[in-house]
């Protein structure tokens, strides 16, 4: 099978999780992997280049960027000024048009393909809400999330004063409204009050019902599994009452890394551009013939 | 919105549906209606050209084939040949590749689109089986279907010498199982049990768990309703026991109406070709501009 050379940017959670993928998948060869600190080679990656910059590395066919989502738009375009295909799972709802924009005009400039927000949602959930929206084009699609821990909710308890370590876990109440439940540790001397005011107060929180506990180990908590719950309930034509879910229970991380994998395949078999995943071929993140997929799956 | 003129060939249950979503839809308007016998027009056809053949109707973009499976390929070849895209919702797995192929040909040719299988299975089942296989590259995908009629295998029924009228109920008993509960209206004077034999030797029913039941009115048990749970349970990368489900619960010849409409809209969209619905961008299925879906749905 012909292989493609990826470079794994950011080793991180995520980036961890995509060594795996790209490790176990039949069309890959890791070309390298890019850390801020390229000195700091923990043991499972003693056999692979590991650099301070892309440009250190030979014949990258595609970089999946699994950097922090901020930090995204610099490495696409610095990837893709190098002639590299890019693969990210930017998730940051409102700005993905916008980045689209950004990275759809460098990728035609550098003749190469960009798939950006390639996760699970946005990501898959994304293509099933488009399916589900042909399927019904009269209704409405409630996502609910959960329980899973939230990376973006964790990391604002995290900033606020005396706050040691936190977690919060998301729970879904239906319709898309959602419950934060906020396991906080707190720093000696840290006023409990205080904290939960400051929390409550916080935007990410402000509309939500939020619980918070005082725990002695936030680590004895940490579990990576998440779920969803997508559900729509419309009409096809003049037909009413159709009904459709689609539901997952899976390791968060370990998705987003296989997700970002399958997406970077698919990114060096668009024509130059910028693309979420709705606008991809869903067969082009398979590897192999098409051909072959076409008789298994259809 | 620009306009896209389709024909709908064959009014029967499906046809009737597909007239339904493309009056419903935004982007859309009825060329006419290819009828074996043109003269049969009932009222709500009044307002249409109904016509014998699709080279009798003006600027057609797009002709949706809602012919029995069987005559799908004779039907796409000659719209085809006439310079027209073609969607159907061609239902024998097995044949699918073969068909792919013929009309791949002559749409390069006629430098057109055919879009086939577009149901929902074969049709959105199978883009959710490709986006699982990609979130989940090892393990196993079962596809359950039911409770509800399978057209098939009542035809088979009725084929049956004795059989006035047939239904064939299919139920998920899991793992892609299936029992088959049938109900039967016989001929004065047919013998059930001799029925009973020819049904459970038919290839449809030989390895399924089949019960057949002898009733006074088949169409007293007549329900467009049916249902599919697909479920995947698989690695992502090298992370076990990642669990996915896609429900629905659905008018059946509704829903594939409606996909046949989206899919006619995508046909317009793609590059001269034949292409099943894995093939497909999914964001191509919805009307108006790419670019708002994927500030909505992404």
């Amino acid at each position: 099978m012909k292989t493609i050379r990826a470079a794994v940017v950011g080793y991180g959670n995520v980036g961890k999780f995509v060594l795996e993928a790209l490790e176990a998948a039949p069309d890959f060869e890791i070309a390298g992997i890019v850390r801020r600190d390229p000195t700091n080679v923990p043991a499972e990656l003693s056999k692979y280049n590991v650099v301070g910059s892309i440009k250190k590395l030979q014949n990258v066919d595609v970089a999946i960027l699994a950097t922090p989502t901020r930090s995204v738009e610099k490495s696409a375009l610095e990837a893709l000024e190098a002639g590299i295909n890019t693969v990210d799972s930017f998730d940051i709802h409102t700005l993905i048009p916008s980045l689209r924009k950004t990275l759809d005009a460098a990728a035609k400039k550098a003749g190469k393909a960009s798939i950006i927000s390639a996760g699970w949602d946005p990501g898959t959930d994304s293509i099933v809400r488009t399916m589900l929206q042909a399927c019904a084009p009269k209704g409405l699609t409630y996502t609910n999330f959960g329980p899973g821990m939230s990376m973006g909710h964790s990391v604002a308890v995290k900033s606020k004063n005396g706050v040691k370590d936190a977690l919060s876990i998301t729970i879904p109440t239906g319709q898309g409204v959602h419950r934060r439940m906020v396991y906080v540790e707190t720093e000696p001397k840290a006023i409990f009050e205080k904290i939960c005011f400051d929390i409550k107060a916080d935007p990410y929180f402000a509309s939500d019902e939020t619980h918070i506990f005082q725990v002695e180990s936030v680590d004895a908590l940490k579990d990576m599994g998440h779920a969803v719950n997508l559900v729509r309930k419309g009409v096809s034509g003049k037909t009413n009452n159709q009904l459709f879910e689609f539901n997952m229970h899976i390791n968060n991380p370990a998705l987003t890394g296989q997700i970002m994998v399958a997406a970077a395949r698919a990114a060096c078999r668009q024509a130059p551009g910028c693309y979420t995943l709705i606008e991809v071929p869903p067969v082009d993140l398979l590897p192999g013939e098409r051909d072959s997929w076409v008789g298994k799956l259809v």
